[in-house]
């Protein structure tokens, strides 16, 4: 039996981990940790028995503690708890599937025990790559990419050396306004901006997805998981969402994953590396598939998009500070307190604002991430 | 230095190889064969020094003899010849890019002698796939697919184990007549199936890419190089032939290999596999390539490729009558002797009057050729 546990199990990727869990029925489930969604948490207790559940709220976690008192799951909270299900004893993968830099510290500490990490977390490497990185060579832990893109870049690199890559390409369905120009998007809806062509995921992730802020992320996050500069990561607007990404090899020879938007695939295949199992699933058939576009995204529209590249080319605090903005700025959308342009704005602006740390410590990560919250909320 | 012999030195592929040769510069080619090309033979005795050269017919042995009596090259004739460069000392890799089913006793021979095979005789695997694979495995020497398409699928395979491939996703063109009905080929002349949309190759191949009869040899090949069941096997019109071929994994994950058409990348990446270099040549700008189509290929039309499939099912001898049976056709063709619609009419009435072998031995397996020559020329 494998041994995982899940930061963030009630969330999409995590839900969707314990169905790979559930399919497979080899895998001990160890710990889980939530934010408060304690009913879901119960449920998943029941049903996979892990020796110990985090919730951050510790009000919340005496309420769990009282539902589940006739189970043997120990129930934690806070930092501490989140920290203890990361380090558990002898789990051999843990699944960061968490959001927001939350995340951060308990990645930390679960490679230092020894622990493969399946990465969903993007702010993880975004903002603090120039150390999970060089840790997880020190300690012999595997970083395995855990979203469609990423996944599809290291599916493609298999059984190729690093230094036959010369670049990554980032596919992006280029999100409900692709082909729109600035002006169109003035008055831009919350409602508009939810619905995404192909992907059926969180509300933040989505509007991220519609500002291209989240390809930038991504792009970030790839330099960081398979050590190219962001200049050798070129994004390629593939609408239909079937080609997953791509490599481009030394010899002009190009390895790509294509299939179904299916985040099981991903999860599954970070579970079982370097193994493939069977997961049901509609599977694409080419004789009825028409065809696949290609564009260049519009960077000038979606300037988000360019802004990251910038962030990821300076480093420091600069992909927090990006990484901050848009979060807060987000929320502010899509609490209708800001217009739809004027999430890239703010992002901007916080980065013109921002006197940037070359290498920065954790703390200083966090102090960039705090002072980027503050200015936004002082524009009030 | 890595040491390699070449069988069809002169031809397509053999040229590209030694193109290949040239630019990386440390390649020592210790042995080339070739038909009856003495005058290019030479040139390539002079650039590459090989120990030895083989000529098939023995008039031009002696002529080549002469010609180059100031070099330290032993020139030699016939299959004893052919058998002589296969077998040579030292060779690591032996490349057999010469045509027909002349190649299969070399190939047998270079397994023989532990020589890694870098395969680009599609006859040898198309009629004696089931004597060539286990002897290669028994001799532990691997078998290098030189070709588009087996090498995409090779290259999709890496880093994956064999009971993990679900099936094979081999693309074609589609030709130059490609959406073409049977009564619009009617009239087809030898001008027009010499024209093909994407790749510059030989006459007698681009004839079989016209009939789609290509890409059935292809499927058999595939059977054999990869160990799946020829159903395993579909063929996808990608007629941009920019996705050289795909794998599909049990999980639903697709694993494809894209390029521009240059055979130098299959030959490169065999040459020095599992290693990558550097190859010149243009590059796929996805920014500008627009679109990539797929379709359903006309099997009723060009039904020379369904009757490959009914080859490679029932197997014994009968790939090798549907080899034999194109090859004098073809030829014919090119000859203006046939109409163009006939080449497949002569395949499906040679199948149809041929007595299967099964487990055919070498010598049954050119008796089977003999009689389908005897049975085509006995026609007219």
């Amino acid at each position: 039996m494998k041994k995982i546990a899940i930061l963030g199990s009630t969330g999409s990727i995590g839900t969707q981990t314990l169905e790979v869990v559930r399919e497979n029925g080899d895998i001990e489930v160890q710990g889980i940790a939530a934010g408060s969604n304690i009913r879901l948490l119960e449920k998943q207790i029941r049903e996979f028995h892990p020796r110990i559940a985090a919730v951050w709220s510790k009000e919340k976690a005496g309420e769990l503690k009282a539902c589940i008192s006739d189970t043997d799951t120990k129930v934690v909270s806070g930092m501490d708890g989140l920290l203890e299900v990361s380090t558990l004893g002898n789990t051999e993968i843990l699944v960061t599937a968490i959001v927001g830099m939350i995340g951060i510290r308990p990645t930390i500490e679960g490679i230092k025990a020894g622990k493969d990490i399946a990465l969903a977390n993007k702010e993880t490497l975004v903002t603090a790559g120039h150390i999970i990185m060089p840790l997880a060579r020190e300690n012999r832990v595997s970083i395995l990419p855990v979203d469609s893109e990423h996944s599809a870049i290291f599916q493609s690199l298999q059984g190729n050396e690093q230094k036959a890559l010369h670049k990554i390409l980032l596919t992006a369905s280029g999100g409900p306004f692709r082909g729109k120009k600035e002006e169109e998007l003035l008055e831009i809806r919350v409602e508009d901006a939810l619905k995404h062509p192909n992907w059926a995921m969180g509300q933040k992730i989505t509007i991220d997805s519609s500002t291209m802020v989240n390809k930038g992320l991504e792009v970030i996050e790839a330099k960081w998981l398979f050590g190219v500069d962001v200049d050798q990561v070129q994004v390629v607007v593939q609408p239909q969402s079937i080609i997953h990404s791509m490599v481009e090899y030394v010899d002009g020879a190009i390895m790509a994953q294509l299939g179904t938007p299916d985040m099981k695939l991903p999860i599954q295949y970070a579970l079982y590396y370097p193994k493939r199992r069977f997961l049901p699933g509609e599977r694409i058939d080419f004789w009825s598939l028409g065809k696949l576009d290609f564009e260049k995204p519009d960077m000038d529209t979606f300037y988000g998009l360019k802004l990251a590249y910038d962030a990821g080319r300076k480093g420091g605090t600069l992909p927090t500070v990006f990484n901050a903005a848009n979060e807060l700025a987000v929320r502010q959308f899509l609490n209708r307190e800001i217009k739809y342009l004027e999430i890239v704005e703010i992002i901007e602006d916080c980065m013109q604002a921002h006197k940037n740390i070359d290498n920065p410590s954790l703390q200083e990560i966090l102090d960039a991430e705090a002072a980027t919250y503050d200015r936004i909320n002082s524009r009030r």
